[in-house]
């Protein structure tokens, strides 16, 4: 459900807020079946980044829920799992762009994809494009075989589906409503935020 | 075999070196059982870089072998993986540092790690170490569970096997014989390179 303090990110758009440490950010899929990208930078010190590899390492898992961190390029905690009723995403694709849209989709008109919808959003804050990492793909549904082959299935989230992760850190959060084919089930839905 | 264009990289240090478009890089476990991490970084624009996400995304795959491409947060091809007489490397995991051994390792020596070795290799040529990402760690063996998790045990290379990566475009390549205990099986070995 949409409320007061509820904000929405358009199908297939993006943007960037501060979240200060204490803070709870709640990303809910209000109709399902729909990934949001997240991204983490240090607030005041965009060289500090969210890091798939880090996190992996420190939680000793790729499939990340409700008790774990997403860590910093520094060795630091930036934001806590609290609550995730889906338990699945994606922590190992970086943001669909340009490039990926010719190369998956080379039918289907080019869309600038979360890599661009990030880029826009975040350039405020000073995020060059070029370190823009692999982000935390909230619902994403990326299943791997035992041979480590992968690939991209409609989410499993249902409408109202949410996660809640507390900063550990002051934050510059990047979040978007993904604009990929697969990665959406074929259809672009928005996503909503809150800030508590 | 050590031969005449050889360059050994001592035990638990690194190195950084150019490599043109269409040179190749073997890189020889000559002991076995020891991990090299390899970066590349564009030659004259470092801000182009290795990327896991990326090369998991166009590959369709976390296990890189033989025929893998290993590509770049632009979207280019950086190397081809030629010939790999192991077939099992990691590229989930970042450069083993200061912190992680703080972490993984609290009662031992504290090491600065492949981080900080190619922190200082790559230094000369305008890489700063906030940038370094996952690296694509040769001959690692992290073997994943079916629900995810992940445990870093001994290379199964043994001495004298090699890997070669054919440059798709010029590069800086960074370069270690890693140096955390449970990465090479508790012992730390060198680790050998040629162009060619």
């Amino acid at each position: 459900m949409q409320t007061a303090s509820t904000t929405r990110i358009a199908p297939r758009s993006g943007t960037a807020f501060r979240l200060a440490a204490g803070q709870r950010l709640t990303v809910t899929d209000p109709e399902g079946v729909q990934v949001a990208d997240l991204l983490a930078f240090g607030e005041g010190d965009v060289g500090e980044v969210i890091s798939n590899g880090r996190t992996f390492d420190y939680e000793e898992t790729i499939r990340l829920t409700t008790g774990n961190v997403l860590w910093s390029n520094r060795s630091n905690p930036m934001l806590e799992i609290e609550q995730d009723s889906v338990g699945c995403h994606d922590f190992l694709l970086t943001p669909c762009s340009e490039a990926t849209f010719r190369h998956f989709y080379p039918d289907m008109p080019v869309h600038r994809g979360c890599f661009g919808n990030l880029a826009e959003a975040l350039a405020p804050y000073g995020v060059m494009p070029d370190v823009i990492p692999v982000a935390f793909n909230l619902f994403m549904n990326v299943p791997l075989t035992s041979d480590g082959r992968l690939s991209v299935e409609p989410p499993i989230s249902r409408a109202g589906d949410s996660i809640t992760l507390l900063a550990r850190m002051d934050l510059v959060i990047g979040l978007t409503a993904c604009s990929a084919y697969s990665s959406n089930g074929g259809s672009f839905k928005p996503i909503d935020y809150a800030i508590a």
